[in-house]
């Protein structure tokens, strides 16, 4: 198989992150449940990772790194536990329904209201529009870091000055760009930062987190065990205790350590580069293939995702003929980004998303190449 | 190390789970986000999984096995997503910080009334008390099916009954005998099971998960991307997906169906004689030695759990000396249940627990007797 789906997971993990859940499954303990050889080494194992998480993303402590399941999971616990009845909130069409779903609650449930800068049919957002929609009772910028469905990029830096300028929390969704678009919480002035470890991190399924800075409170989104203040009616007030109840997922955190080890020794723009490559090949290839139509900017930074339609043909049966004559995979449909569709304008044809990622080749960009060809004719 | 902390998490996964899991890092792709191998293949494992685990709970549909990242959330998703304004609940002193704290949160913030069903000194309840605690309002019991501190288990089949002679839910925490006592839904008349799946069930970490009977209804718990319904703006009503946001651990899942497998194979009964030979053996060693003070009832089905004290020396300096003197690996403290602690009369000292697994040996377990001879004399 071609595997051309890594926006959706990065199916193939490097060796060592392997060799870290293995190692984990036979020697870790229930990290903060004892003093025993097994329990602190799951500890510090998992204190390291959160170490490593703060330094690759610049988050001011490493207590203030908190595991989750998924990004989905951080979103939730981030949005829900930030946001009071009254608050306005600015988002963009770009978001993926993780984002917008938990928001649309709210709006339902907490009298939370919404406003969405919105994109154009390339998926390009107007900056100026974020100051414009700025009310007294706005609370936050809720933002994805890039399209899931387009790729394109959000200058996150640019949005985190008008948001602090504006005295508004900032929160980003980095689920489609940590691991391979650069992210610094302080420079770019993030207050939350929501990330998943399954995709360009490498790491395994069921890992993800969300890092907090120095001047943001959550009210706690599960409660429960925690190893400390056992005789303490509610949840311990401090991070990340404050936002982790239960037993976290040793074992895949072992795994998302060893990955963050492999991204610092590979490189992060050296993988970031050689996706661009791949990526660039891929465009290049089908631009220009009659009855070809590719989605999003090009001219501004992105992830290595080409989202493309041929023709007026249904999406699903594009991927499934890629899928079943030419063993290639990728990802039809709608993607889970409404707004982002209606935008674009192809909310009944959805489109076939091609995402790239390090393990990928410029053989394999080929073969997709004479595909896409191949089906247009 | 000699591993005597399995009621935490069972430190050694069979062969298998570590394969199943290996295998999963380097095929998986992201389940129902697309129709190409990796990802098919993804969705066919895990609902196979969600077969298996409404086979081995006796659970009414496969897709009403709901996955989380573990117990804690399973019990927040039903706890949560079961109770209204005004409701009333049935509990038990033996209960967890996982239930006790999202039960507290709704007696503060959504006016939910709660009731204890008392333990005696021994850690035993009167199955008569639930049924003197009822009221008009009462909606629901929520009951452990066996103390993480003491092992005594509770009848859940007596209490089921109880619960839907009066018309009410009942929910069972599993967490502590999911994998090594029989449990079966429909003869338990259990609405809700939450369980993980790092313990009994021998499989990773990060999986754990919530069965629904038939007839009752949950408001979702985290909302987001599903892969279906992408416009409509609420989570998809039909379950599993009603109560799944985002990407599921896959990787740990394929680990969770391969413990599945590993104990079918081997026979729950075998592995619960086992330990429960192993736990008799080390109970009768060390019930006899002058100055220790066993925890719980031994008379009546529980769990391979022996807690105790020492005199009255401090449980953590206790369990450290065992750690470093004797390489034996306990669990000191307050072990999240506060309840059962005030109960025994060990709020200050805590208690020693001993939990034995699957992989215990005899050996190990003399071992155990002597170490607390010695600390004893």
């Amino acid at each position: 198989m071609i595997y051309l789906d890594n926006a959706a997971t990065t199916r193939q993990k490097p060796q060592p992150v392997i060799d870290a859940v293995v190692s984990a499954m036979t020697t870790l303990g229930n990290s903060a449940r004892g003093t025993h050889e097994g329990s602190l080494s799951a500890s510090r194992m998992i204190y390291g990772t959160r170490e490593k998480l703060a330094t690759f993303f610049n988050c001011p402590r490493p207590d203030h790194v908190v595991f989750t399941a998924n990004s989905t999971e951080a979103l939730n616990m981030a949005i829900c536990g930030l946001l009071d009845p009254g608050d306005h909130v600015i988002s963009t069409d770009l978001e993926h329904n993780s984002v917008l779903r938990p928001l649309y609650r709210l709006e339902a449930e907490r009298s939370v209201s919404l406003s969405f800068v919105p994109a154009d049919r390339q998926g390009r957002i107007d900056y100026g529009e974020f100051g414009r929609l700025i009310r007294p009772e706005t609370r936050a910028i809720i933002c994805t870091h890039a399209s899931n469905l387009t790729g394109n990029a959000v200058d996150i830096g640019r949005v985190g000055a008008i948001a602090h300028d504006h005295g508004l929390i900032f929160l980003v969704d980095a689920s489609q760009t940590a691991g391979v678009l650069p992210i610094d919480m302080e420079a770019q002035q993030i207050d939350l930062l929501c990330f998943t470890g399954h995709k360009s991190l490498m790491g395994p399924q069921g890992t993800g987190g969300l890092c907090l800075g120095e001047n943001v409170a959550l009210r706690p989104w599960k409660v429960g065990g925690t190893g400390v203040q056992t005789y303490n009616p509610a949840q311990p007030e401090q991070l990340p205790t404050r936002l982790e109840a239960g037993t976290l997922n040793g074992h895949g955190i072992a795994g998302l350590s060893a990955a963050l080890d492999y991204i610092r020794a590979v490189g992060m723009e050296t993988i970031r580069e050689k996706e661009e490559t791949l990526m660039r090949r891929f465009y290049e290839g089908v631009s220009a293939i009659p009855g070809v139509t590719v989605y999003g900017d090009f001219t501004a930074p992105r992830t290595a995702v080409v989202a493309l339609n041929i023709r007026d043909y249904d999406s699903g049966e594009v991927s499934d003929a890629l899928a079943q004559d030419y063993g290639i995979a990728t990802r039809p449909g709608a993607h889970c980004a409404p707004r982002m569709h209606r935008a674009l304008g192809t909310e009944r044809q959805g489109a076939v998303r091609f995402s790239f990622g390090w393990f990928n080749t410029e053989a394999e960009i080929d073969v997709a190449i004479r595909a896409v060809k191949e089906l247009a004719e």
